[in-house]
């Protein structure tokens, strides 16, 4: 007999044992209560928070909500377009997190949000040098996630498509080359709208999916969330059984011999 | 709150309420033993099975791994290729099944297996007036399935692709048609290769989904199993959550206001 | 060398030689003018009129501008919705044309306006037995084109997306199986939104497209009326150059070898 | 009247002023004679050349067809993979062609030859400083051609897809930013493999396309030389012209009202 869906398969990064390949951004819930009870239905381990939701006063609560669900909290540095501001962002939240993970994403500007890879590159290698756990957001240029394994990130995390833009995966011929080139663990990040999106990152090799606003923000997230969880776990099964391949005409699943007589 | 996951959500097809929306058709399967580890692992409530399959002395087996796993048997018509022909399989499928469900399935040739929309119509129309209930295997042409579903089939199935082609929805807009047109339960039947597709199908407000060579063929046929129960939850879920809009830009996840000083 | 964009390469239909593989519908048109213009961009030589414009002191013009023009015109059916009422137009138009040639349109409904497959292979059988030039207008389902090719319509015209939904071609893989199995012409009509889907079409072996609502709607119809004969001819000798297949990976169209020392 | 296809559409490059929008790559042509009927067919009116081409004894003749031709010669830096040798290379070439005209490629690697962002954007800034006209093939993440274009480069050359892969425009969607954000010309550069690729790259809104091994390596390259000639006009003019909008209804090109009595 083959492999079993029963089979342990669990993701490690950095040396962390995850059950769930499924990963959560905080941004956008409507609320405290929205996003706890979208955590418990999602089943992830690992949650991000940006260190500017932790000022005093407003970030309590997220941080509350991750203590009470038990998940880890790996900060990012949302906001930060310039490798100094993203490398004082991750310093600051390691004293704040007490971790040296860091999500680190460097954007160009504040309206596409899109990775900025000279800035990107240069920080995720000061930070490997200065012995962060680095799991870097970036664009889906296969050069640029494979310098940033290169400088030893601990994963990789290509977008689908913007932030927030719920276009899935725009390119999977790129993400097909990035894991033929990436052996770091690969984490598909940005653009993923709903869970047909996240089936089609696993299936392409992904080993984890991160989503923020397709939860958050969907008409009812937690229902969402219990989707994504669903959806990882599906195409990540389908990678391992070894999908059909694609042909124009049809084969039939029945064998035309031994048809009744009538 | 909204709606759970938890939530009863049971399909309902000519009066039997299952609550697996996965059906699986049994042809390609390469032992018993895989088809029986199959059945478990996907779930399914309803099983297709040929007709032609059920010959004296090579078909017990199918209904016995059927009947040891539970499963309701739903007898179709594969290989028929006029009306006339189908009708008389479902008679003889009726009084060897005991059942008067049958999945009628007309094709034109034995190569592409594409429905033949002028026979099964006519097959349609018979079988429903002798009392069949009927779920009609039909091309994605949005008028073949009002016509179905017109004339009283109780369940309308349409194909994503060419039967064994593992190509999945060629055509999202006609089932998007198809969905707004039709009321009785819509079924994906055929064409779907890996459990992305099966996710996206659901998510288009197809009610289930029917998979057979994508499963029995596969490398690992009871990962896939289980990878298309996921994928079909996730899919039903994720239709219900609502899910965001795409746009071209990104918005932020994280709201720009109240970024750390540094 | 190799055959040349020269090299004559009419289309035949029906015994009739056509330079120009583009042709042109007239409805939607904003004025005689724009129309006028539009045919004179194109460099179509046969344009479909609906025999209902020609009702007295309405049609008149259309038909004065497709004379003044030089174009022929081939009447059609539109409108049309069983097998009677179009073999009763196509009469009628077979006595106001004066031309045995009809594009044979029969649908479903006025609003999605998708052909019937029953209603539209009856009134195609009806009128090859009575004579006609049957040019049909079908669904993208590859077992009615062959049904239509078998009862001797002298072009099949499949669509790529509605009528007037600007959708493109759809389902390129059933293009490819029509082309595969039928031999006489083939007609991309319908769903034609820009130039791109015209080239598209040729490329996967159409010998001919119809557009009308793309040009007649267009914000400038003459330009895009230029647009698609532009279109329609580099499809056609894109076909006809043989193009390179697709690969994941790059291949250097720069030999490496060479390269000047530094 | 609207604006016609007969109306001047020149393309401005540093104050170059061009009639055709099509640019030939000359790698990978089988001959010398393919190569001088190729240029003819496609009427393009720069052609560019990778300076190792140019060694004594080999690439006079590549630049003798380009004399007879009368097309304008665009050295390019095929092959370098640092800044330094980018540079160097189009200093060499300046020399060599007499011409302050760069196309500027820095690739990664040799098989992807995929563009090194960090190394192209260092190279470009030193090259526009240094006075050239730099063309430069970038990814298609905007934000790479956004700097490209702040740098001064007279024209952005973002690919479809990786040279020589023939995949065509994999995201539109970056194109489609990259066109909102960019004001210099945009050249689609890499990835083209048929002539609806290069329609399509010119209707998101690029302003010139460049395609080399679609052409040299078609079939019959003369032919999809003319092909590509057709496609370019064809999708500059849809562009001009404004298509349709898409909608998943049909809605009639001729008009409900008015249909004939039967």
């Amino acid at each position: 007999m083959g492999p079993t869906a029963a089979d342990g398969d669990p993701l490690v990064i950095a040396g962390r044992r995850l059950s769930s390949r499924l990963i959560l951004g905080t941004g956008g819930a409507p609320s405290m209560a929205s996003l706890e009870a979208s955590i418990r239905a999602s089943g992830a381990e690992l949650v991000t928070v940006a260190l500017r939701r932790v000022a005093p006063g407003v970030a309590g609560s997220v941080l509350e909500v991750c203590d009470r669900t038990g998940v880890a909290v790996v900060p990012n540095t949302a906001g930060c377009r310039t490798a100094r501001e993203a490398v004082l962002t991750a310093e600051a939240a390691r004293d704040a997190f007490e971790t040296d993970w860091v999500k680190l994403e460097v954007v160009s500007d504040d309206r596409m949000l899109l990775p900025d890879p000279v800035e990107l590159l240069d920080a995720a290698g000061r930070l490997v040098d200065d012995g962060f756990r680095v799991l870097a957001y970036t664009n889906d240029d296969p050069v640029c996630a494979i310098r940033l394994a290169d400088l030893g990130c601990a994963a990789v995390m290509p977008l689908g498509a913007p932030i927030g833009s719920g276009m899935g995966i725009r390119n999977p011929y790129n993400l097909a080359i990035i894991r033929e080139q990436v052996g770091v663990p690969l984490v598909l990040d940005a653009g993923i709208g709903t869970a047909s999106d996240a089936t089609l990152a696993m299936e392409l090799g992904c080993d984890a999916v991160l989503v923020a606003s397709a939860v958050t923000r969907a008409r009812h997230p937690e229902l969402m969330a219990a989707a994504m969880a669903d959806a990882v776990r599906a195409g990540r099964l389908a990678h391992r059984a070894g999908r059909i391949p694609r042909r124009l005409y049809a084969q039939a699943s029945t064998s035309p011999a031994g048809l009744a007589e009538l």
